[in-house]
């Protein structure tokens, strides 16, 4: 039974996470022919502070200026 | 950056382990909207033994009779 | 030194989680002759929702409803 | 589903480490009425010298003297 | 890229959660070698009743008598 | 009792494993103001291959090409 587990920083949407955990679970099915039955992910949420990446804190979830790389994503197609 | 930390049972192909890992990355790149480059995928590996689920040992990788649920994946898709 | 960590709904009472963490220390004790001062237990809380088997959240704890195998323990026999 | 990560020192017997996963599982049915079918105990085995307590790495697993407080247990009442 | 991931006691100042990642940011790239671009550290904090050790809830933090160990830390040389 | 888990490459000396424990401890202890007796360092070993950052595995230790980030350290100031 695959266990997968993530960190991420808090305030995403519970789309966004359900998205994420869905894709995740597909990913192991698809790929190590585990049966779905047999998938658990774990999804831990930290503030983006507590993310500390190559000497800098990550900024909040919902605070990157337009543009940044990492921001909020449109939930249209889910 | 969303870290993924994923248990498995050793004895999977590295054909196997690169599958997950890229299904694994493009799952959050896909539905977390993570820039790929920030995505970290941990695999790792234990004996079959050492995962216990449901007060059973899982059998070993490869070990599991014809017809069992978890079973060698053919590597014809990849 | 063992290490138990273990990743749980948030909501039980502190009752619960002390009788879990004393549980999983003595199991350690007793089954690994590992000395009761060496043994550290970290119980990590998440929302059910982030919790995600089998293609299914789990319910909030406390939520399920009356039958379900996942519910409150009485705090009796404690 | 509680899931249960320990970390220890390689070199236990299948029967210690059977013993351990059991007990761990019984402590979370028991006292977080879990059902049996949910616990998942996954664990990890590394060299003593990787663990680093207090400043000291453990000796490897039965390397330690007579009488120190971690060493083999009798496999008498398994 | 090595990740660090610290279990502590929630109640921390930003002050020295930073001190903190950094300082183990430094221990990595100065010990490893590892590019400090390739560094990440995560901090999980809960409360110090899910901390367990030797048997015994570890104290919210702050909440420590006068001369404890475990206190808080003048931010003077930060 | 702060607790630090660290997933590296495998194939690193014992001192290189020594000399970053150490580092690790000294962090917590100088930052966080943990007694020395707490901090506990877990080192987790596994192949390059099985680390996958950014869609890319991480070469096995040792195999990089000379000038490359990731490289061997030189033992001398140990």
């Amino acid at each position: 039974m695959p266990i997968i587990q993530i960190d991420v920083r808090e305030g995403r949407s519970r789309e966004d996470i359900h998205a994420l955990q869905e894709a995740l679970t597909n990913a192991v099915v698809d790929h190590f022919e585990a049966p779905r039955e047999y998938v658990y992910v774990i999804v831990r949420e930290h503030p983006g502070f507590n993310h500390y990446k190559a000497g800098e804190h990550l900024p909040e979830y919902g605070d990157e200026p337009e543009g940044l790389t990492i921001k909020r994503k449109p939930q249209a197609a889910e």
